[in-house]
C-alpha cells in the first residue's frame, strides 16, 4: 500500500480539480447518446470518440472498438513489463476491469424536463442531464481517480482496463461476444461497476446480489375474428375473460407466485442478511406516498425491502385485447395477450422458470381457447458473498471515502452483463453504485449528486489500494 | 289490397333495376360513417346528405334534421289530404315508421380486411364493405320498394316515414329526445326495422325478442406512474393483475355471471319458446367451426341457441394496460382498464344491472389499488307477442317474399331504440332482419347477401299490403 503522504497527494490533486471535473461531465452529457434511437447513431460514435480522447488525456492507452452495434471504448493503464507474459504466477500484477456505459436512456417525455435533457444544469449541488448518473458521471469518477495516480506519479498497485460500452440501455447485445473475443486480455481478478444505487448520501453501499429476469408473452385466442357480442355472446368463451382467469391464478392471496416449483431454488434469507436489509433507511409510509399507491402489498412474512430486493416476483407488464379506443365496441375479442416478467433471485434459472410458467399456463388453459406462450429475454440473478476478501476490501474503501459504515444491498433490478463477467471472464463483480434514489434514472430530470461524484473519485482512489492488499 | 297486376308491376320494376340498386349500395357504403370516431364527423354529415338526396329521388319529402350529435334523416311519402287533421278516426290512413341507421361500427382492425372496408367489393353474390348489412343495405331495400310504388303510380295503402339515424352504433343517444320532440308527427301503427338477422336464406324470420345491454368501463389504478419492475416489483400490487383477479370472479365455472342479483329479473323460457328456438337450423359442430373456436362454451343447462338469444351474458370487450408494443418493457403499469358489456334479457333493467356490477366490483376490489367504474350506454331488452295481428301480417309478407315458412327468433343483439318506440311512440316494432349469420357484422369483411337485398325489397313491397289489410 502506498504511504499516506502519497495518498494525501492524490486526494489533494482530486479536490483541487473539482470545477474542472464538473465541466468535463457537462461536456460528456451534452452528447445525446441514446442507443435505442437510430437517429442518434452519429452521436454515439462522437461520444465514444470523446471518451477515448479523455482517457488518453488521463494517460491511458485508449481505442474505440467497433462491434455489430455501437462501439466499445477500451482504455487501459500503461502495463508494467512484469504484468505481461501470460500464466498466473506469484509475480502477476492484479488486474481489474472497470465497466460502464456511455449510452443513455431515451429522454422522452421531453415536456416533463425542467431544462432540456442534453443541456446540463447545475442546481442544489447536483448536475441535471440525461445520463448524468446513469452512467456517465459514475465511470468518469473512476477515470479521474486513475488519472490522479498517473499525474501525481503514484504507482498503481494493479493494471486497470476500462470497458465502457454503448449498448447497456438496449440489453448489451454485443458485449457478450466482445468479452469472448477478448477473453485473454480481459482476464481479471474482479470487475468493478458503479451503475447501481445507494440509499442516501449517508449510506454508501455494496450491492452483493441482483435479481434476474425471465420474460414471457402469453396469447389466448378464441374465435377466428372479433364477434358481435349480441349475436354470439353466451355461446363461446371470451378470450379476454379466459386470459384474466388464467392470470388471476398466478398469484395467491398471500402475494406468493402460485406456480408449482417456482420457489424450488429460492434460498431463504439468512438472519444476517435480514439484519443488513433492516439497516437500510426505509419507512413504509413514506415509501407508499412516494409511489402513490393506496396501500403497499407483497408476499406475507417479508418487509417491503425484502420483497423488492430479495424475493422473486411475477408482474404483468402489459395487457392487450379487443377495442381500446373511446366509447365502446360490443365485441367478443378474437384474442387477448399479456406481457409477463418474473424477477428472479439467486439460484433461480430464467429458462427453467419460463418453462414452469408456460407449463402451468398450459395446464390451466380451458379447452375453449387456444394458448400460445412465447419466451422472451432472460437474465440470471447474481450473488457474491459479502464476506469474501474482495467485498471486504470494497467495504473498507467505501468507509474511507464516505466516512460511514457502508450498508449491504440486494438490488431488485437486473444487470445481465454481470452474469457474463462471471461466465466469460470468470470474475466476480463489485457493484459500488453512486446513484441516489431520487436521481431519476430512466425518468425526466435525471441528475447526479456532485457530492457523490466527489466521493466516487475518492472511493476509486482507495479501492485499488484495498483490493490489491487483499490479493 | 292492390290487385295482383299492380303488384306484379312493382315486382317487375324492382327486378329490372337490380344492377342500379347494387351501384347505389356501393355508393352508400363508401361513406366511412363511423359514429364512434370523432374524425369521421364530416363523413357522417355527407352520408346523411347523400341519403336525403336519395330519398328525394325516390319521390319522398326528405330533410336532414340536426341533433346534439349526428343528424337524423327524415323522409316521408307524400301525404294524402285524408291523412292530415289529427285525432284518430275511422278514416285515418295507417302510418308506419321505417327505422334504420346510416352510421357504422369502427372498421378496425384494418389489416384483417381482405379489401379496404370502405371500398365495396362484389364477390360470390355478396357486397363486402363496412355497413353493407349493418345497416345501410337493409333500409335501402325498403326505400327502393317504396320508390317502386311511387314510380309505378301505385297507391300506397298507408303513410310511411323513414327515420334513419346516425348514432345507433354509439347508443342512439339523441334519438330518444328526437322522438319526443316529434311525437305527434311520428305517431304510428308500428315501427318496421330491418336490422336483425335470419338464420339462413331459407329461413326468413320475425324477431320477437331482443336482448338489452348495459356497458361499463372499469379502471384500476395503482402507483402514480409506471414503475421499474426491478426496483419496486414485489412491494406494490400490480394493477393489471388486480384487474384480472377482479374480472376473473365475474363468471363462474358453470358459465353463469357471478354477480349477486344478476339473474333476479330473468324469466325462464317457456316450453313453446324452447320448441320454437329448437326449430332453427343449427348444428353445434358447424357453428363451432364457423366461429373458429376450439370448443363452444356457455351457461350449463341451455343450448347454444338459447345461450346466445335468450340468456344474459357478461363480456369483456377490451383490455388495456402498460406496454403493448414489440419486445418487453419491465414496468409495473400505473393502471389497467377493461370495457365490459352485459347483454340483458326481457325484464332485466340496464341501470340496475350496471349498478349491481359496479357495486360488486367495489366489493371485491383490494385495498391496494383504486377502482373507477364508469357506466356507459344502456338499452332495455324487448319482447313482442308473435301472435298479434301485425306480427301475423309480417309473417305473411315474409312467406310471400321468400316462399318459405318464416321462423320465430329471439335475437341476442340489442336495438335499444325499440324500447323508445314503445315508450315514446306507443308503437310495437316489427323486426324483419335480412342479415345472415356469416355477414360479419361488427367484424372485418362485413358483407350483405345480394339475394337477401333483393328479397328484402319484395318483402317491403308486400308488407304495406299485409299490414294495412290487418288494420
Amino acid at each position: 500500500m502506498v504511504d499516506s503522504r502519497r495518498m494525501q497527494q492524490i486526494l489533494t490533486h482530486l479536490s483541487a480539480r473539482e470545477a474542472q471535473y464538473v465541466d468535463e461531465l457537462c461536456e460528456y452529457v451534452r452528447f445525446p447518446s441514446v442507443s435505442a434511437q437510430p437517429q442518434h447513431q452519429a452521436d454515439l460514435a462522437a461520444c465514444a470518440e470523446w471518451l477515448a480522447q479523455r482517457c488518453r488525456r488521463a494517460g491511458l492507452e485508449a481505442r474505440v472498438c467497433p462491434t455489430a452495434g455501437h462501439p466499445v471504448v477500451w482504455a487501459q493503464t500503461p502495463r508494467k513489463a512484469s504484468s505481461s507474459g501470460g500464466s498466473p504466477s506469484r509475480t502477476r500484477r492484479p488486474h481489474y476491469v472497470i465497466y460502464g456505459h456511455y449510452d443513455v436512456q431515451p429522454a422522452e417525455p421531453l415536456d416533463l424536463w425542467k431544462t432540456p435533457p442534453f443541456e446540463p444544469r447545475l442546481e442544489k449541488g447536483a448536475l441535471f442531464a440525461r445520463g448524468a448518473s446513469d452512467n456517465k458521471g459514475q465511470h468518469l469518477a473512476h477515470l479521474q481517480a486513475v488519472e490522479a495516480y498517473l499525474q501525481t506519479g503514484t504507482e498503481l498497485p494493479c493494471d486497470l482496463t476500462f470497458i465502457i460500452e454503448g449498448e447497456e440501455e438496449v440489453g448489451s447485445r454485443n458485449l457478450g461476444l466482445f468479452l469472448k473475443e477478448h477473453r485473454a486480455e480481459l482476464r481479471c481478478d474482479a470487475v468493478v461497476v458503479s451503475d447501481t444505487g445507494m440509499p442516501s448520501p449517508k449510506h454508501p453501499a455494496l450491492t452483493y446480489a441482483l435479481r434476474g429476469i425471465a420474460a414471457l408473452e402469453v396469447k389466448v385466442t378464441g374465435p377466428s375474428r372479433d364477434l358481435h357480442s349480441g349475436l354470439y355472446g353466451g355461446s363461446v368463451d371470451n378470450p379476454a375473460l379466459a386470459l384474466c382467469q388464467m392470470l388471476a391464478q398466478l398469484r395467491d392471496a398471500q402475494g406468493r407466485v402460485a406456480i408449482p416449483g417456482f420457489y424450488d431454488d429460492v434460498t431463504s434469507l439468512t438472519a444476517f442478511e435480514r439484519r443488513q436489509l433492516a439497516r437500510l433507511p426505509h419507512r413504509d409510509n413514506e415509501y407508499r406516498r412516494f409511489l402513490g399507491v393506496p396501500a403497499l402489498f407483497g408476499e406475507k412474512g417479508f418487509t417491503s425491502t425484502e420483497r423488492r430486493c430479495a424475493r422473486p416476483t411475477l408482474e404483468i407488464n402489459g395487457l392487450t385485447s379487443g377495442y381500446q379506443g373511446e366509447g365502446s365496441k360490443t365485441i367478443i375479442p378474437a384474442w387477448a395477450s399479456a406481457k409477463l416478467t418474473m424477477r428472479l433471485v439467486p439460484h433461480q434459472q430464467p429458462a427453467r422458470i419460463a418453462r414452469l410458467v408456460a407449463r402451468h399456463l398450459k395446464g390451466i388453459c380451458p379447452p375453449t381457447v387456444r394458448l400460445q406462450v412465447t419466451a422472451g429475454h432472460g437474465g440470471e440473478p447474481y450473488l457474491v458473498s459479502p464476506e469474501g476478501t474482495q467485498a471486504q476490501a470494497a467495504l473498507r474503501a467505501l468507509k474511507k471515502a464516505f466516512g460511514r459504515d457502508p450498508v449491504l444491498l440486494r438490488e431488485g433490478g437486473s444487470i445481465p452483463i454481470v452474469t457474463d463477467f462471471k461466465k466469460i471472464l470468470g470474475a466476480d463483480t463489485l457493484l459500488l453504485g453512486l446513484a441516489l434514489p431520487d436521481d431519476n434514472a430512466h425518468s425526466p430530470n435525471e441528475k447526479f449528486d456532485l457530492g457523490n461524484y466527489r466521493q466516487g473519485r475518492v472511493l476509486s482512489a482507495w479501492l485499488w489500494q484495498e483490493l490489491t492488499q487483499a490479493c
